[in-house]
């Protein structure tokens, strides 16, 4: 079965006898290699999370940032290769710019998630102006998180593939299958922030083979006020304050 | 046999010794993966149906859009992938705004259909000015709905191989089959609108692995107004309404 | 000995060992996939006639066109890829218009359909301007049917190789070999238009799999009034008028 | 053998181990299943035939040119894909015609015999300008007959290696081993023009699988007159009066 | 198991079914080859130590350059291929000097790590004015130190992935998995730059091969004064001056 | 082992494990296939000879030329393909000219031939303006006589490697190994003209395979006068008065 | 084992799982198969020497340049690919020229080199403005001598990788693992110009198949008066000179 497929599956373009497209599918595991980024809408925002792995203790943690501004009322967590997302968020901060410049107001969630889908679709072509483009799928999904002024709250979540779909909540990476499952029982659509926060950290413990400390996650909330990502201290205090009540019928569930 | 076939199937334009295509013909297998879209002519306008499929009970399934206004009077219904009928409805789109600018007369149905088939039929080639084109052949298949001035309703059914052809009613996607029998069965040329959208509705039912409600299915309309998306209280009236008398002769006659 | 030929036969431009270049023999074979098409020239004019095969009841054969007007006095019949036509009957109205408004007259047969078979040559080339080049050849053939004021009726038969011959009567596609041998029986230089009629519609009823209505075949004259498609009207009495005298000799002869 | 060949013969410029280029070795056999094409020089000018393979009685023998003008003292006889030789025929009259525009005198056979040349090398090059270049080698060898003021009758064969020689007399084709043969045996170089005619038909005759007949041979001269196709009537007489002396010895040698 | 791996490991750009670029992987074991480099970080500064493999008594080890100045307070050594991280260190000046040129300031080590990043991820572009790129990953890690006037030292760690991070100390090379364990039990975060200079020399000193001596290492480093290369007297006076404590307990459980 | 070899010896640039170039040396071996050409340099000029080798008695002796006028004092002999010694000789006289041109003054003998190495090795390249290049290694050595005034007679012998060597006496083709070894054995340096044109004559001889006769050889001397073909009236005497003595011995010792 | 191997080492610019980019590698053997060069570094300048390997008694040794001046003050010598070294040494000379152009000063020797190497490393790049690049790796090794007015003489080994070491003495080529041995045993720093000649030629001596004569080697000195070739006298003399004291017991021990 495994070699029949082999044969189709290393060209970024070709269709298999099934009408698949194996290289993009192959994009979707890099993603799975990756840390755990969770997004849990509100009706006052939206809040992202992610899992930071330090492979060194010599390595100075605040250098790993996997949550990113990327204009004032818009943030993104990400999982999978790094490098992918770097060009990914470089693009979309100019995107927003270039917007805000033309037409004197903020771009909303949605046309920026789109230019960034845009750009994910365009591996394989040759050079674009000034920008650069990839000559493979790009390795990466995002949670983007946004406050529109007409909108309110949003969260999209976007794949290799180039498509993209809102959620109220959602987890991406190594540990996706268990945190979703989670967040689907345990999200109600009217959570406050507060409630959002328990949630969100709640379910990194959960998947994280780490013991979760203020140090290997990163926290951010995109609300009326804009994107802003948590100090130290208020993570500090977020993990101190976490009930331990996680009951062990859920997990026993879960596995 | 599949062995021999193997030897001509990746290549993108290479004939095999039959003379076929099979990259373009793999490419149709694709849009069979895609959700069941269906499009019914009547003397007053034609309507859209297509299937949402949500992954998730956290996914907002109204940021699934399969059905997507062209121009005011044209819109259009896809099934495969979704990414690539994206950049086939922005050249629809460009192509339309650019023919009302030029000439000052809406463009017709079938000259922007054709338009959308030149498209499909340019993938492999180098760039094109401005516009973006793919390597390999296009994964997906349109229903294109339009009201023209002049000729009334139109239903348009574009095919990755860039071929098209004019249908009363048709049917693509996973449940193509099915639906398309039924149709072929219980349509008759002068049916009024509410009896299409019975009928649609029915047609759908009967092909969807979920039971048929208002959240995971999507209803347009082109008339002599123009395009028009179904609201959800439209949907869920409609739902409600629908007459549960599909017979179990009929289904057993199908499968 | 197939083993052999698949080292050859995936290039479109590499001779095999014996001078062959069988990229371009395949295409031959994807004519042999598509409906019968029929030409038969008199001195009044040249009559095409085609095979139209609808997939569905619902689907409108008014929308198959497998005969097109190239200018006034020039049409052609296509038996193919239909996406692969559509691009070199485009082209061949382009060379049209061009050569009336260079130089005033109208285009002569051969040299538009010399024109075509330029284009059939240059797969594999890049950009040409504003013109696309396909990556392979073109998998059709065009009976090109055209009203020279100097030279009368004409009547060419184009091949994805790029030659071209002049024919009194020629038949294309997957029914072409029956067909070939009948016109070649039948056919005698001093027809009438009317014969010509006859004899065609007899010859596709012989090929045809299913029975000849006037809604699956379609009729086009060129004489010196200039290119005229058949109505429906026409076609039905016709074909309600078709002699019923194919003897059954023949047919076992045939066969 | 034939295997370790097949490691080099698929590149076009790809050498073998002994120094070979199979794909321009390959070439030539294209041009052995050609009709057969024969050129005689005498001292007042050169005379062309070829046969003419009609593939059906309703093909039109007129429309087979297999030799062509190319300006008023040159022409050409070609055996091998009619195509490309349309193409380097194209080639030949450009290059005429700006010699005369440029130099204001007719260009010498052997210049031009020379620029057909120089295009056969230049396969697989990218865009040269207006004029198309091919990707694989031509198909095609020619018989260029001239007349040179300064020297008289000329007679050149071009390959698809792009080399030339002069002939006083020489055959190309599927036929031409055996008219090779019959031509070394009874040309000598004060033929009349009239003798060369009868030894040309005679030579065809041997090689054709039909009778010899006026609708299946082309036959021109180029004298000081300048170049000129042999009228059906002249070559019905020609064929009338052509003496049935061929002695079996002769062909028992030749097969 | 290594036989599948194969199959996708040649492409640059190719992802693995489970998600790897194999490629870029290889490139990593291109360093190990490296000779060893240390960065260690201080409140005071940074130091970078490197081994100097000479592979003959002939070739001027003062000609072996690891470490080099990118500007005034920056630096970097390096291990991997030596011509892969000229291009690299060449790409950061000119960076260096625009940053300084354009906004009259220097550049911060943050933003100059990035640009290295941005380059080694743009492997297999075409053209880019100017400036070279590559058509492999580059096959060299980097560890650039830095003294910010806002921020204080500062120890980057590249990779050919094209991520960074921040480190107190880290290793690199062949010799990079005993030395950076030994680092991690050695570093504590208010070492001054002389215990520095002796923490690092016996890292060093443990991974060479070859006995430490001053002519076998380069040492710098990156103090607010800027970036200095130590003299042959001060690297003599310190591998004189090293003390001989390194107990044999601790290589014991190292290796 | 040749199994080994085969899997590099395809590619153009591809270096094997032992660090050949396969294509590079295959090239060598398509010149092996050639007729012998001969050059030998005196103090008064140069003398170049080669076996012509007509497949006919049909084809005109004449037409052969394997010795071609450079400039007016630089001539040259080929060995292997005719069409790419073409391409070398037009590329060396358009840059004689230019020589000549730009300095007024006739290009030196070694400037010469180092323009046409030099081009020998640009195979593979992309356009280089107006001129063409080749995509595989040239099959074509070259023995290039000139009379410098400021150095006297030179020879110049050129390889597809792009290396070019002065000879007093060089053979090439496929004669070359016996006929290098006779001159070798009857070469002295104060030969006169005379005396080389026996030399000459006498090493072809032994290495043709047909009888020595003034239409299958070419001769053509390089003197202070210039370069010079010999006429036929100058070969006949020649070779008439060439003197029978090749004793058996020497012939013996050879094969 | 090389089996495995040689799936990774076609590919210019593939790594191979060790992080090996093999075709590199195949270019140092390239060198290998070179006549052997040696450079030797005292005070007062530098001494560069090759083996002559003339193929035959007819090529005039004088020819062989494997030694040549680059500017004034700079020379080198070489081994490997011949036409490789030739566009090594053109590249070097413009940039010398430029240098001194734009700067009114000599460039220095290390910055000579360092453009070499910048050519060696952009293999297979595409067009460079005027100058050629290759589009396989340069199987060429140099030994670049100089004298700068600042630093006194220079011996630079450059390397196909692209990198670049310094040394007091250096052999490459065939025989170079025996001749850097010899120069490692009796090379001393403060050796005189004359003393360096002797052992210069003693170590050629040793390597070369031949015996050593002045027709067969090469000498160049680069000084303070720069860059000067040695005339067949001084070779002569240095060669009858030569003490043929090089003790058996050595010779045994480097065997």
């Amino acid at each position: 079965m495994f070699l029949t497929r082999s044969e189709y599956d290393r060209g970024v373009s070709t269709f298999s006898p099934e009408g698949r497209l194996f290289q993009v599918e192959y994009s979707l595991e890099a993603i799975k290699l990756g840390s755990t980024a969770v997004g849990i809408k509100t009706k006052d925002g939206v809040i992202l999370g992610v899992e930071k792995r330090a492979n060194s203790k010599l390595m100075e943690s605040g250098s790993i940032n996997k949550i990113e501004e990327i204009e004032k009322h818009i943030g993104c967590a990400f999982s999978g290769l790094t490098a992918d997302a770097r060009m990914m968020i470089d693009h979309a901060r100019v995107e927003a710019t270039n917007h805000a410049f033309n037409y004197d107001e903020p771009t909303s969630v949605e046309t920026l998630t789109q230019s960034v889908c845009d750009l994910a679709l365009r591996f394989g072509e040759s050079g674009e102006g000034q920008e650069r483009v990839m000559s493979r799928p790009f390795g990466v999904a995002l949670l983007i998180a946004g406050y529109d002024e007409r909108l309110g709250p949003q969260l999209y979540h976007t794949e290799p593939t180039g498509t993209f779909y809102m959620y109220d909540a959602k987890a991406i990476g190594s540990g996706s299958e268990g945190a979703q499952a989670e967040l689907q029982q345990k999200y109600y659509s009217n959570m406050t922030m507060a409630e959002a926060e328990i949630l969100l950290l709640k379910v990194l413990k959960q998947v994280m083979e780490e013991k979760l400390e203020a140090k290997n996650v990163q926290l951010a909330k995109v609300t009326k006020e804009g994107f802003q990502l948590y100090t130290t201290e208020e993570l500090e205090k977020l993990v101190a304050d976490l009930p331990a009540d996680v009951d062990q019928d859920e997990l026993a569930e879960l596995s």
